[in-house]
């Protein structure tokens, strides 16, 4: 149950900290800081005096800070005291399903970047894929300490604005969601295609797909919601599926040229709209990234 | 080797029947009895004396006909008398590879089928992928008795039109042979795209994908042959993938939007001309059927 | 300045006549008996009754209302007793602008009718062009009786439908306005084109182009407001010419291969939403009907 | 008649001159002189060597040559010893139909340039139309001198090797011709579209309009013949129109979503090949830059 902005401005002290203190991991005084500040006018605004507070705070206060996150790691290896939030976000990111190879990957990887920056990997793993992970924290493991440090506090920026966002209703908010959506038109009929079937799966290293979204397109050709919405959406690599031969019906024998049409697609960007309609006949189909 | 037709109409009997006695299988008088029609302008006039001389054969014979060709089978259960014509047909088609839930099928479609019909199930298995044999011999099974006879005469015509083209050179061969073909254009820069790597898979029933050409596009955006031709592409389900996320280049963090573009389709007419092409940019494509 | 749907449900018979009497063309009887089934739920419902009254009128009374409209004509020849809703429809048609030829055909075709159906020509001008006025009336020239009466009778309603939407705010109104818009997609860079200079030209027969309406795309590659909105898009054929080559910028000498992108299509359906976007590269483009 | 250039090579001097002698304008010396340098591999060969001997005369003697040249006119204002070459070649670009003014502007530059650079303006008249032929030369006008000689050298070759291809049937001809060519599909129907007429018109700076060229598309949806081939296609704006309406017949009231289907294009390279293939369906279209 999220609170109202309004109702969050109007708190005493306590009741303030209780219902925000838990938004930086392990850190409550971050709230209570940024009490001082009421009233906000946006949840961005309440957002910035927070991470305003922790930059106000001494350098090894936030090395604490930063030293109080769990390390990434699956289900087995996690820390027993891992906060709720941070265990609901790590499941996000397909880290419930590593191979043994990949999880003491991630343990001596995890053991090389405490020992490089004196604090753990932090990465807002609601914005990533099992396999965009990876490919952050090899990417991150050798950079510069001071790059890292800040490269850690916007990640810090990012999970917080994500949980602020989830817990608290108001103007404002940060724009920390992505939309996907489609759109199918039957350019043979001039005419939305109603009723086909669209399956959007993620694809592993491995080239194996995982459903993520399945729906049918409504009489204006579009699915009733965005195939992901309100979250981020994990970079990675995509395939949406559209089953239109179904949708054309039987023609003669063998197969049809057009069955299943999929697409697929990258997302570099979890805060953007990815709009990918497909144009199509029996014998022809053309996408694109819209708008 | 091929032989000339020109040569052909000027063999001896003995030599003649030598040339092509194993066109049609066990059964030498064919070609016998179409030496009388000699000389053939075309290579198309020297099979239909032979499908003629077949028809012209009373009904017993033409059954006895029947009989000698081989039950479909995997490696295991395959005839030991097989020719090598045969042999080499059925290895075309995956028969090589069937799971022993198919391998016992076969064998039971096999018997209920000589039981129906008095002889074999024939068809052409150089038209066809390891799913459509199933699904036209299901088809098959249960039609017309004197419905299915002329089908697997037809069969038996395309099975001999292949042989005769792979055997003898000369003008006017009968249409046997398909032709898949691709074109790569870079809408973008107004240019064909050069140097894109192009694999086609066919795609069996469980979605596995087995490679079946590979090619790298010229100047002209092309691949310098065709990916398939010089023989029927099997009936099926195929998918072209175009690597153009190595063509585009690197660019920022993150996956591209656009990096291998599979275009999935399905082959019903094995002697046709399927060209593919596909146009991008970085953030579009259109494929269609062309000409 | 439209009168709300709640106020007329409570007008005096005096007032609601006053308010409506002239929707139907020198018939204020027809508002005055619908006044009896008030309250109206909806804009349509008021305009069924309306159509409801004239129906159940006697046969001469039809006929007599049907021949108190114009008969269609330039200006020159316009009766001078010819309502102000009238006159601004017939303006809206091209009809100020006749040859003499076209003047000289109207009056024979007006002659011609009235003496084979015995009222003039009654045609909804809002819903058309010049020249698919004049397509419409030598349809109807020669068609029988009785089915001209009905076709006769479909014009008034539209007519009235018109006025009544532009006269009556409320819910429920009748759908009689059609919607044209378009969309511009960079395709070579994955976003929407803006500050793209749109016109639309209805063309006339001889070829002459007329400008209709012209906006600039804004971010989203939309123009502000749709090209037509709140009124039906008048039966004829279109262009609509993007000039895409100042949004491309210079390159090199000689021409672009686009500059000018002419988009040319026809419009059946005067109430239906063409929506007819443009995706484009500096060297190709593609336009389809959306939704 | 085209003379062989094996022919050529063995011809004595005097009847190689005369073969060759007015290739160069005014300038028999030029083709006497490459004699020495027989025989010729290719015809581009023999264009070098007369070439080279025009660059190794002596400056005085490359301004007289130049001078030997006509002015631009309009046919009131031709000298009267223009060489039928030179006559034939300015009608093409539709020098034969100037305004009053711009007969007037042309005079006045051609003033202006003889006096700047001391010979008259060079252009090779069949790579331009009517309005680029204007753009060039108010390019030129203020051009550096020793660039502007260069470039009037440069298209003296232009000139010399169209006329050469005329001339010499041989191996390795310079690359003077364009192609222009178009391919309809039916992306409805997956086939080529036969029986389309295709229009295409080259347009004037007032959006005056003149057909080039004019064809039916054959069964594979291509014209008999490109719609400019053997001949440079003149730099300048054009639009091709595709009558689709005619082909997808009739339908129902009103006028078809797409009937004559306009692609209006630049060309800025005259030797280049510019396929315009239009893929559509009766609700769509597209077109790009070929190969």
């Amino acid at each position: 149950m999220p609170v109202a902005l309004d109702a969050l401005n109007n708190l005493a002290p306590d009741a303030f900290a209780a219902a925000l203190g838990d938004i930086f991991e392990h850190a409550p005084w971050v709230a209570g800081r940024a009490y001082a500040h009421r009233p906000f006018a946006t949840v961005t605004a309440l957002h910035a005096a927070m991470l305003a507070e922790l930059g106000a705070a001494p350098p090894e206060a936030v090395t604490g800070f930063l030293n109080n996150h769990p390390d990434l790691a699956g289900p087995a290896a996690r820390a027993p005291d891992l906060t709720a939030a941070s265990r609901q976000e790590q499941a996000t990111a397909g880290l419930d399903v590593l191979t043994p190879e990949e999880a003491e990957r991630l343990a001596r990887w995890n053991a090389r970047y405490r020992e490089r920056f004196g604090f753990p990997f932090i990465v807002c793993v609601r914005r990533h894929t099992h396999g965009s992970i990876f490919a952050e924290f090899a990417r991150r493991l050798d950079a510069d300490p001071d790059v890292e440090r800040q490269a850690a506090l916007a990640e810090i920026a990012r999970i917080t604005a994500l949980r602020l966002v989830d817990r608290v209703d108001g103007p404002g908010k940060p724009e920390v969601h992505g939309v996907l959506s489609t759109h199918l038109l039957d350019t043979a009929r001039g005419a939305p295609a109603a009723g086909v079937t669209v399956r959007l799966f993620v694809l592993a290293g491995d080239g194996a797909a995982r459903l993520v979204a399945e729906a049918v397109t409504n009489a204006d050709g579009r699915t009733p919601q965005p195939l992901i919405a309100a979250r981020p959406i994990p970079i990675g690599s995509y395939e949406l599926r559209f089953a239109i031969g179904d949708y054309l019906g039987q023609r003669g024998d063998g197969p049809r040229f057009l069955d299943i049409v999929p697409i697929r697609f990258g997302v570099a960007g979890p805060e953007a709209h990815y709009h990918i309609p497909l144009l199509f006949t029996p014998w022809s189909y053309s996408t694109y990234r819209g708008s």
